[in-house]
């Protein structure tokens, strides 16, 4: 996978795009990133990137020409499947379905702003997709970007360690995760639960799958609608569902 | 506000804290932010942070020790209200409201796992939140703590120039916000809405308002039952859903 992150702030991006599994990811060819800085692209003798919104208001607004420009001279000699992606608040919630879909094409560009609204041609005339990571304020696309790539590679083959270790992560299998424990099996005065010590391994696979769906009733419960269960599940969640 | 970071990957950090509005607001004072490695607290002679779970399966499970150890030695000497806040798939949704919510506390303390669950006794007796910033498998709780630490120094009084900026961004209104043009007025024969170059304010504030409920009726109708709306407003509603 090729991908591209246009941004006024390109340097906000080493620290996290040169550790642990991106860094591994394109050491081993898996993917290639590269940040560019769309002011390059102004195209205007001052590399003016931004200009007052038309009809009046406080900020400033992202002209079209360098992001045209800039997504163009990227695309012009490659004949990749890609996704143009804005990130922005008005976006399409982004989610472990959406990083799964993006995983599987060959090309993303990311378009980040900073600040200030993008002009509404970017939106209607240039990108495929518009992604919000939630609905809170940032200062900039940048966090949001970096977020959006660390989900898509860590799906991508031969990226992680062992092949099944991202699906038992929490949302691969619908439901939070049960409680982990390690050594040591008493600390300050708290103890393992006994039966992680038992030995007995299906009372533990039991107890697991029962504290996930304990933990997802109490915190999640949007998220049972998705989920495959038995009778004695769903009548295990009536339960815990009357002691709330 | 005095911020610390417990963290196996400091590194990652860097680029982001020393960037925009984040380094601007450590130059003025407003806010510290500290990025510890807490496998300094391991307290054992391979430094060792994480080990099996109790009970088998994949993964490994971060130890209690060092996280508890770091953090206590962060307060030791510290009389501040504070925040322990542990980034997970299984904690509350960060939203705006939280981020407001954080900006009133003098010292917030992150703690960000990496590929690896916690051992459940920092969730049950160490912090005093759990936050996940979406529905998405990531590497590790960095980006999520630098997500968030970004939108909450943004509301921290004195760090945005003007005081009133982030308070038309999108979600502080209750609304997705309105398209915005800037020049060029034509952009290949893409043309800037005639009303926002008519000079009629009254006309200009109708129509962002309407382009605004509109935006949000077509992809957030959730963010409408808490909004302020007038009869007009309601009526245009139900105009654009019928639509749909």
């Amino acid at each position: 996978m090729n991908i591209h992150i246009l941004s006024l702030f390109p340097e906000m991006f080493t620290g996290v795009f040169n550790s642990s599994i991106l860094k591994k990811a394109q050491e081993k060819e898996e993917v290639t990133i590269n940040v560019v800085n769309f002011r390059e692209f102004a195209g205007n003798k001052h590399h003016q990137v931004d200009d007052y919104p038309y009809g009046g208001g406080a900020g400033m607004v992202l002209k079209p020409e360098p992001i045209f420009n800039a997504v163009e001279s990227l695309v012009q000699h490659s004949e990749h499947k890609r996704r143009i992606i804005l990130l922005c608040p008005q976006g399409e919630r982004f989610t472990q379905q959406k990083a799964e879909e993006l995983a599987k094409e060959e090309e993303l560009i990311f378009i980040c702003g900073h600040y200030e609204g993008y002009d509404e041609r970017i939106r209607e005339h240039l990108v495929t997709d518009e992604i919000s990571i939630g609905d809170f304020v940032l200062t900039g696309g940048e966090l949001a970007a970096m977020t959006v790539v660390d989900s898509v590679v860590r799906l991508l083959p031969n990226v992680l360690g062992k092949a099944a270790s991202h699906e038992q992560d929490s949302f691969s299998t619908g439901l939070l995760e049960h409680p982990h424990y390690t050594r040591p099996v008493e600390y300050r005065g708290y103890k393992v639960p006994d039966v992680l010590l038992s030995g007995n391994h299906a009372a533990i696979d039991k107890w697991r799958r029962e504290q996930s769906l304990k933990r997802t009733v109490e915190r999640r419960p949007d998220l049972l609608d998705q989920v495959e269960l038995s009778d004695k599940e769903k009548q295990l969640i009536n339960e815990l569902k009357s002691k709330l």
